[in-house]
């Protein structure tokens, strides 16, 4: 990378210039001087904090005050391609994150990232997606205050890797998780689905056509505290990512013991995915989102969680897609557009490999 | 994997056995009913805690009462191969991160763990991985609470890849940072230099001969909580992990801007590591270390914190190696045995490669 891109950085150590630094080289995992270089010049140059500027092995930060619980999480992002429609891997892995620590109703604080690199990764993409990291954490109101870098050889690695984790603060009393559905809830979702997945297809050319399809990657826990200022009550919040809403629902009931039945002709789905879906022959209630919303709370706050989720620009494709019910419990059906019932079972198998 | 191996496992969903299971297969990385399977019967069989059985995108856990301060940090690990003499990748996973949250004076409390599994990876092999680090969990006295799977192709990673984040807990009103070390204070060192990356190198075959020599790595938080016990202040703890102790004293040289004088013949190392690094042209105080600490601290208590250090059985050789003076500052000077003076640089380039 030439300087002129990467700009001197003052501080302690004299800058010097990335060796070999158009591509990312063995030596950038070395835990010395170039590693060293690496993190300056591309990741503390964005993730511009003073956690990460001390430069310890940890860092050290206070706990909001008043009552409250962590909430933790962690995701592994092996996306393919690196960039796609809407987003890239760096938008994914802040977002993944944030989204997962969320769903317990916490306000994400912190995030830690670790990468591991491919040598021969151009510098530049690396570059980019720290920006995008960067980007999507400033939307989500995180702060990235641990990293680590390794590198591995050509062929054992696939560009990059990267690791979340998120630790977020919860200060409500009651317990908003997958086993606290109840017969007499709605279930809503936030928008349309599939729209992820097909965006990967079509960045990996595996459409056979072009689409304007863009990720829906994006950090929820806007929407997410938005909702709980409206409703006393929220039983469940879960983003349908690997699996896509199919699969998560399933996992719902049978962590609540509780059926779900859908209604197929309330599931929002944007035209192009569903045309992509049937030429492919997938399912779009299987494929992986990044930024939709499951949430189930009692039947009467319906009404108001639509109308907020609506309001927020993550929402605008909101609905009510069906409800929980005391009969065949850990079951999901689904009432289909031609009046049948059938059983939405669980994804089995692999449809759509290194999607997240 | 045969069922004999993993035994059904009694839960909501009726135990299936692993599809084509004596390997990882993609569809272990679909987030469907195959990697449901391997969560349940590999991770959770033996990482076995409430927060994980939830099965929640998030662990929701108290902070421990009193006032405190959170410790968090995380590391990517690519050590090749995957079994050593004296640990394997789950084992450095855990320890690696309980130290660096351990390293501000903290306790360690929680750990996640994203793993990135390469498709044809002996399933027998990952589970011996996660028990591997259950058993170092439970040393440390730490729950590994959240966890993440992915799959990639083989040819598009190595085998396994762990990331884990920690989050301890700091009681401590003063600071322990690698910015903190004071002309005066004593350098001292818990013992042998340069084992981890010997082992490594002897797994590999890269050493031409036999060797008794295993890795070191050890979770470091019982010896760093014994020393906090018998010592009023101290200024840094630090592992000299990648770039080894070399480096890692020039880090704090800049970070606290003082020198530092270490003395070659008081520096504890293995007789075979020696020999094994003059063969091959290696300098042992560039080595990775991954159970070894330092401690910088007022030379009055260094008395006491070599002799708690020797009581404890990660620190039987430890030794006082050197002192922070207010001369030469970001600079460490290395007393050689024949009585010279020589700069004890930072590492560059890369002399080992996967070492961690």
């Amino acid at each position: 990378m030439a300087e002129t891109n990467f700009p001197s950085v003052n501080g302690p150590i004299c800058p010097i210039p990335l060796v070999h630094a158009d591509t990312i080289v063995m030596g950038h995992g070395s835990g010395g001087k170039m590693t060293n270089d690496l993190i300056r010049l591309v990741f503390q140059k964005h993730f511009n904090n003073s956690y990460l500027a001390a430069g310890n092995d940890f860092a050290l930060t206070q706990v909001p005050a008043g009552d409250g619980r962590l909430s933790i999480s962690t995701d592994a992002h092996i996306v393919s391609p690196l960039f796609f429609p809407g987003g890239d891997i760096g938008k994914l892995a802040v977002c993944g994150t944030v989204n997962d620590m969320s769903m317990s109703g916490a306000k994400p604080l912190y995030l830690t990232a670790s990468f591991i690199l491919e040598e021969g990764l151009a510098i530049a993409d690396l570059e980019k997606v720290v920006i995008s990291m960067q980007t999507a954490a400033d939307e989500a109101g995180v702060t990235i205050i641990a990293g680590d870098t390794k590198v591995v050889e050509k062929g054992k690695g696939d560009g990059i890797f990267i690791s979340t984790s998120g630790v977020g603060w919860n200060t409500s009393e009651h317990n908003i998780a997958g086993n606290m559905a109840k017969p007499g809830d709605a279930v809503l979702i936030s928008g349309t689905l599939g729209d992820h997945g097909i965006a990967i297809l079509a960045a990996r050319g595996d459409l056979g056509f072009e689409t304007n399809i863009q990720s829906d990657v994006a950090p929820l826990n806007e929407l997410i505290s938005d909702i709980l200022a409206e409703t006393p009550e929220i039983h469940v919040f879960r983003d349908p990512t690997r699996g896509g809403l199919a699969t998560t629902l399933n996992e719902i009931a049978l962590q609540s013991s509780i059926g779900i039945i859908v209604h197929e002709n309330h599931i929002p789905i944007n035209d192009t995915v569903r045309s992509a879906c049937e030429m492919l022959g997938f399912d779009p209630l299987y494929i992986a989102n990044e930024g939709k919303l499951i949430v189930i709370a009692p039947a009467e706050y319906q009404q108001v969680i639509l109308e907020t989720m609506k309001r927020h620009k993550y929402g605008q494709n909101a609905a009510v897609i069906g409800e929980v019910v005391d009969k065949h419990p850990g079951r999901v059906i689904m009432r289909t557009y031609i009046g049948t019932t059938s059983i939405l079972d669980v994804m089995s198998g692999e449809m759509l490999p290194r999607i997240c």
